[in-house]
């Protein structure tokens, strides 16, 4: 019935060029060099290593690209049906010509040495980028990164925090914080000093976020200088800390980051509900998962103190969502951020984006991000967002509320990129 | 494919007269006396601050109605595309013949005094309830509320008992309750009789329901009478009490509630899952929320032991509404209630009416209630109601099952009304 | 839009021959003998008790079939919304020739008393497998079952290892295990021994799977013997366990059952999330209800302990589907199975199955058991899933993605069928 009216809807929105607000991209090495680049994603080897090839097959030392692709290639037949299936395809076929509807063993050689040729001219980046009408790309930066010699603008640097929060417990972790801030921290001021200089460091070089993902059971609260002042001294002194202190150092990091996105004005971004190694012998990034059972309740102290930060909030469980819509719906400082992860599959996209767009301020919602690592991902994943939208749109606005086809892409637009440059944009 | 089926179905549902089983109504005063009352309703307030306006601006001491209808309205920009956007212009188009698809800051004095103009006119509560459909209104009565000066065979009172259950540690609760039972209980036969007395009164007054909203984490028990004595002697000495003081506190005085629903043969409205106070700095009503892991498991205990009382229970999280069809669908005494708060928005009443209507029995389940405060919202709300129901009963009996659009009809009808009628009727 | 496309797959699916892989079915009386058995099954039994029906009136001791019948009738009318409601009907359709579409007060005795005669023809349990297209019926055997008098190629034993885990509390349960091994085990050694000896008699005789219900706070983990050994022993000298030895036992108990599963190369099937005795007044089998905030978190430590076990994993709630889609998609040994119990409702069996087929490896999802006591239950059953299966395919495979009918066709089939014979099939 309503296929026309959606596919009107969704040719502007895909004609619209794009900011992505959250990516692991590389800016020194954004775009792919080979198919195992590509295929080589965490969606893709863990989904073949869960249908039954072997961790050892795929990170076997020194394994060259094509053998790793030729070894995949088998195992994408007991994954044809997923979403994640049909952006490898559609990156297939957008970038490396591929005609046919399925990669099999009979023709992916040709496609990997076609391919091979296409990502080794040298404006392969820039022709990536413009194919994906992409005009920024946010970044997730170690604390470390010096931010030299890459395109800021293009590549917009974030301040990625979870190691300061999380792991401060381990010695790299440390020799990284002390080498890059010249300061080994003795205690609770001494460690806020060498974290402000991160933020004066990642500000100077254009960052527009602050950045993190968070276990379910995290719950920040304060912590004073005098409750972490001896875990502190405890820590860099190489000393074991116990679980509870632990807890205490990383609430009291936590804290630190929020008060200093007040100072440099960055939006602190939220990623909430990942526990991390669950399947201990996963592979490479095909380890983690969640428990549905967080709630953003654990938030209460933390929006209530900072009423000047803007947190775009992503949740791993769809089971989140509706606490995401109703926490942004009460609280002027949360914002809902994209379609994090396992939450990153079409039949939860389309709810969560229709619980957002029935309930949620229209300026305070971030439609996507492709949380991509390659740049040849953000084509497809944003099809896939903005054909859902489009649906959307076309159902609950143009046809059940009698909105105008143009008016339905106006809200499309402000939630696909308006947004995004309202609430990242240039903030001083 | 479905939509002249749906508009067939809706039109007889649409043609009913209503009774609304949940309502915040001031009998004294029911309907709006000027465009504020209707956008001072916190789902606007709350949603104008969570996008930007000040608290200040709209809780400024003396401001006056057309003023703080000017400060809202460049506010609504930002919430167009929301539900509670949709019930606003419903009501505008409706009841002050406005004729535009948005309220601007260009439109809006006309409306606002056109508007003034239609809510003095003498017969104006009697002319919304008339366009309205509504026979009958069901209140939400404070305990000490005299239940005079108002009909009630068209506005119900019901027996609202947050503050008893919850509040008695405070001074102002205490002293409502001395005043109007002319008793100050020092022990839990005295506290008792006092509750037995507003049960008295209320019933001699009409009331077809017990009613609570509850946070959580309660989870109601049996507390002897010898275990509340002596902190039912602390409190109403006016000392402090402990918090598992309180907790046992509450669950004396619910209990003491339920016993009281059997003697006095009425139902037992149960709210389940608000966390009060939240957002501390949100505008007035606009600072709660809740955390999704609420269970129905908490109340097994209650639903054992009092079987001959009828729980209508409403949930806050729509990842609780598959535990009330199931709960409904096993325990004789608990039926479906309403579409509550956050979940009260079309993308969660479709799913979740879609739930009971497949697996509770019909007469088990209570379609709506508004939840208003001011008596034109009752016409939005159940329309939005009534949509989505003749949708559900659309795709899943007649094209679904092969009923017959009367019967599906039918269904509809005792879903909105007869199971109210014999659920909160004349039940002695 | 896309009915006759959704008939157009609905019809090969339809037209396929199955394996069962989840029933209570007694394979000495395996068919239906009166409406009583089918009438009976608590789905009806407590929907009526629900709407009003005493508890009494169903349960009389000596109650005559036909008078259970009777009294079951006038109930009917309050649950013919119901998704079982209709399954009654499709039975009696196509096994009984009833041509009305609600049974009364006024027809059920005619169908009583043809139904009858139809059941009591010689072949009507062979005519019900036929008609049914049923070629295996997958059993849910007590650990004692001698497993003799029936043809185990079609009726399928299985372990059903509840009351080992969670019963041994219960003289009845350490007689029954005493006399089946001839063991008193005095410690975990013997106990082990005992339980090993039950694998092997099961294995003989063609079982297929372990299996068992758990309740939402279990979480398996390892236990030692020697923690083991003094509770083993307490036990089985008839002593009473403290709620933490209990909650050992089962731990140690159910840590050797995926043992024993290892050596004999059988899957175990878990069944996650009900609580028993909820309801402690309500009808035979109509008493267990569940608390949705289980999680599969609290099943790390055993997906991981036992990587060439696979597990199919059946969750309670729709809540936890999502975390079942994740699981499966990241542990090779967890797969998806069926829509159980509360959620074998159209509404959470359509986006449960959306989720799986969007995220989950095609060889890694067992579509559907139908749980059935009886087998006249099958039909309908599977009936409703083959429906909305094909709906799924059609909306997000063929429209969505622009498969070939044939191709979403392959696919429906190997959920319905292929993986049963592989992941339970042939296994050593």
């Amino acid at each position: 019935m309503s296929s026309g009216l959606i596919q009107e809807i969704f040719e502007p929105l895909q004609a619209m060029r794009l900011i992505d607000p959250h990516t692991h991209i590389n800016p020194h090495q954004p775009a792919s060099t080979t198919l195992a680049d590509i295929l080589g994603y965490h969606y893709y080897t863990e989904l073949a290593h869960s249908a039954g090839l072997a961790k050892s097959q795929i990170e076997e030392p020194g394994l060259a690209p094509k053998e790793k692709v030729r070894r995949l290639i088998p195992w994408l037949a007991a994954i044809e049906n997923t979403a994640q299936y049909s952006w490898l395809l559609e990156m297939c076929q957008v970038f490396f010509d591929f005609q046919d509807d399925r990669i099999t063993d009979d023709n992916w050689e040709a496609l990997y040495d076609h391919s091979l040729r296409k990502m080794q001219s040298s404006d392969w980046e820039q022709s990536v980028l413009e194919r994906s009408g992409l005009d920024q790309v946010y970044l997730t930066n170690d604390f470390d990164d010096p931010l030299q010699g890459f395109d800021t603008q293009k590549y917009v640097p974030c301040l990625r925090t979870d190691d300061l929060v999380f792991h401060l417990g381990k010695p790299s972790v440390r020799e990284r914080l002390s080498k890059t801030t010249g300061v080994t921290p003795s205690g609770a001021a001494a460690l806020k000093n060498a974290i402000g200089g991160l933020f004066r460091h990642f500000k100077a070089n254009g960052a527009r976020a602050c950045a993190i993902s968070l276990p379910p059971d995290f719950s920040p609260s304060v912590v004073s200088a005098s409750a972490a002042d001896p875990i502190i001294g405890k820590v860099f002194s190489g000393q074991e800390l116990s679980s509870d202190e632990h807890s205490t150092l990383s609430r009291f990091v936590f804290w630190t980051l929020a008060k200093y996105c007040v100072e440099y004005k960055l939006p602190f971004d939220l990623m909430i509900g990942v526990n991390r190694r669950v399947y201990e012998d996963g592979v490479f990034q095909g380890q983690d998962l969640y428990d549905h059972r967080a709630s953003l309740i654990q938030y209460k102290a933390l929006f209530n103190a900072f009423p000047t930060v803007t947190f775009p909030v992503s949740v791993l469980a769809e089971t989140s969502n509706q606490e995401l819509v109703s926490y942004s719906w009460i609280f002027p400082n949360v914002v809902t951020s994209g379609h994090w992860w396992y939450s990153n599959i079409p039949v939860y996209i389309e709810r969560d984006t229709r619980g957002r767009l029935q309930a949620v301020p229209i300026t305070k919602q971030i439609g996507y991000y492709s949380d991509m690592y390659k740049l040849e991902f953000a084509l497809p994943k944003f099809a896939m967002y903005r054909r859902i939208l489009a649906k959307v749109l076309a159902e609950d606005f143009v046809m059940g509320r009698r909105w105008t086809v143009e008016r339905a892409v106006q809200l499309g637009r402000q939630v696909l990129r308006g947004n995004v440059e309202a609430i990242f944009g240039d903030c001083g």
